[in-house]
């Protein structure tokens, strides 16, 4: 294009047809997912009143959201998170919504960050919670939830690392000072899974704990037991159908976030790697914090983006996952007509078609445009083929061909991409 | 929320579960369509350079584009559109897309217009459109696969009006004069369809012509025989499955934007109004006038909000299509695991099911929830069904129930929500 910018800002991207259909797959799989173990959609404006976003999170936070006055001199932002607007939903509407609020969401919210790998502008949040329940069959719901979309998007060896809050603030609050809070204690804490213990006891030192303390607390929190409340959820949970091997009591998962207060979890794969696809937990202050009613939550994040990171590194998106399907050639004029018939018969079986839509072009020109794109077979249907109702089905990539009756045909493809209807 | 506005911005919109999940069900109606007539999914960011969006569609337009500098000084924009978006698309990756792009995109568009009725600032829209073929075949493509997305939302009566632009040109271009610009009385002749003869004329007079002229061009123009080029693209669209009767040649039918080059159209359903439901047609000339290079072009855009409407002024989107699915009680601490389980083995056949999330409450209290949220059916498990491993299924509206085997219950549940796996 003449002299504008051919490119896209930094941290924003375009998602050119193989990586959307990777991407709406996966959401497919998750809203599936989440309509059966019984959440509901929920879908908030890109734009809000900007004091509503800002001043939730801490002053760096605001730094990082999209603002601006709009014509009309309204001070407006763009959505940061899914929580304040659902904080805000719960608000506005809880005469209409149930008492035990299920929702699901997957919005693109957008932050002004420092644009790395793995670290974007505009991305997508995938976020299940239950509102108005604090009982602990709510928690093990979400887990389970949590459990199930990863399934559905074709991970296997799924870690569930859980925690209880209270288990890490019982075993630190004993070595907490003025100087050194329970939270500092918890941050450092947190970082075992990437540094060594001796590492993580330096940094307590640095941060003002004696040696002694540093050592007591890092023994202490990684031998404590689970709590009474986090045994019932993974019980719980596997009655839901989690496997018991899939849970592991993690007592020094602490999560960055301080607005846990329960159950604290995350999903792993560990053939991906140590990081996490996805973490949640209870968090039953964040909603009045934010302004609304106090109302006990809980609930989980995928990560999308590293879902689907992780699903490109350990080949569970491969392209046939991805039918290409087929495309119906037009061998001359008098064949238009009859290839049509059949490109719309496929079609109504629920197969993927495109009729290569230039008449002009020869077959061999048309053969070599769908072998470029991919297509998994085309059709041909010539004179002979249309005197004897069949036509001619070409496996792009066997290399092969063989000529079938429309029955045949119908048949093959119908099998060949599992439609049953 | 204490002290801030609660409530969206003018013009934007929140979708509760309900409303939510009727768009969720006709997008994913339009996108199996597209998919299936081989169209590729296109994702382009929310936000852009501000000088891609600007200055595309004159001055008016411009005043829409919601647009503010960024922290790092760059004027950006909110999608005000998807063609503009896509012809930078096409530009910057003109070596990885194919020669001729299919490409469906929904997404929302951002436009500070005044909020009316039916108007918003943040809308849907959902565009296919086939770039690089000028083959009537193209438009026979777009042509079926609009016809066939309102078939998959389950709209019947479908109205496809078509005309082609050089129908407007030859039979109106003889009374145009230096004063009265063909496009003058093509936006004029565009109202036959709201407003009388007496009317129309009376418009053209007022803008200059002779009342000879007007009475001639509209004589003209609605006596005039369909296009060669019209004719072969709606005999094509036949062969391709979309009923004859269905297509209506309507020269006087003009739409308003002007950039519109071949075949114009629109879809309407008379059962809900005489207003058009969306509308399309063959556009070769604007990538090249909006940066991009010389690109024929053909496509549709649904009116996705006035299809929702409409499917709810039509009875289409009754309640009974969205399942409310099935809510598991819990009888007694004893009985909780047998009703997790249940509730499992529920959900591994697709049903949808919530857990009632709160073991304290009984089970009257229970019940009653789930009649006030509007569960289907609710199951009750307590000591009699877990010793004869059974379960009471209730159904909610019937106010009936009956005490069944858990396979009994798996499918009469398997059946009543139509799942086969």
């Amino acid at each position: 294009m003449s002299n504008i910018h051919l490119q896209t800002l930094k941290g924003f991207r375009d998602f050119l047809p193989q990586d959307k259909q990777r991407r709406d797959y996966f959401v497919d799989k998750l809203r599936q997912t989440f309509e059966v173990y019984g959440f509901l959609p929920l879908e908030t404006p890109t734009l809000e009143y900007a004091e509503l976003i800002l001043g939730k999170y801490g002053t760096e936070a605001d730094k990082l959201v999209y603002r601006f006055t709009d014509k009309g001199e309204r001070e407006v932002a763009l959505r940061y998170d899914q929580t304040v607007p659902t904080a805000r939903v719960l608000a506005q509407y809880k005469h209409e919504l149930p008492k035990f609020f299920r929702r699901y969401q997957i919005q693109n919210v957008f932050r002004a960050e420092k644009p790395q790998k793995g670290r974007y502008r505009e991305f997508t949040q995938c976020d299940i919670d239950i509102f108005g329940s604090s009982d602990s069959l709510a928690d093990a719901e979400v887990l389970a939830t949590a459990y199930a979309g990863y399934v559905a998007c074709g991970f296997t060896g799924i870690e569930v690392r859980l925690n209880d809050r209270q288990v890490l603030i019982s075993h630190l609050q004993p070595f907490a000072t003025e100087e050194v809070k329970i939270f500092d204690i918890i941050q450092s804490v947190d970082k075992l899974d990437k540094h060594t213990q001796e590492e993580v006891e330096a940094e307590l030192v640095s941060k003002g704990l004696a040696i002694e303390s540093a050592k007591g607390a890092l023994k202490s929190i990684q031998t404590a037991q689970s709590s009474e409340n986090l045994s019932s959820i993974m019980k719980l949970a596997v009655s839901l159908g989690v496997p018991e091997s899939a849970l592991i009591f993690t007592p020094t998962l602490a999560r960055g976030l301080d607005y846990y207060t329960g159950m604290i979890f995350e999903v792993a794969i560990p053939a991906y790697g140590s990081g996490s696809l996805g973490g949640g937990g209870r968090y039953d202050n964040l909603i009045e914090s934010l302004g609304g009613e106090s109302t006990p939550a809980t609930g989980f994040s995928f990560g999308f983006d590293r879902m689907i990171d992780a699903a490109l590194t350990l080949g569970l998106l491969s392209d046939e996952m991805l039918q290409r399907g087929v495309m119906v050639t037009i061998f001359d004029d008098q064949s238009v007509d009859y290839s049509l018939n059949v490109a719309n018969e496929l079609r109504q079986k629920g197969i993927k078609v495109s009729v290569y839509p230039n008449c002009a072009d020869n077959l061999g020109k048309q053969l070599k445009y769908a072998d470029t794109v991919g297509f998994d077979y085309t059709v041909v249907c010539g004179p002979n083929e249309i005197v004897e109702q069949k036509a001619v089905l070409k496996d792009m990539k066997a290399q092969s061909q063989e000529t079938l009756t429309l029955p045949e045909l119908m048949d093959h493809l119908s099998k060949e991409y599992g439609k049953t209807n």
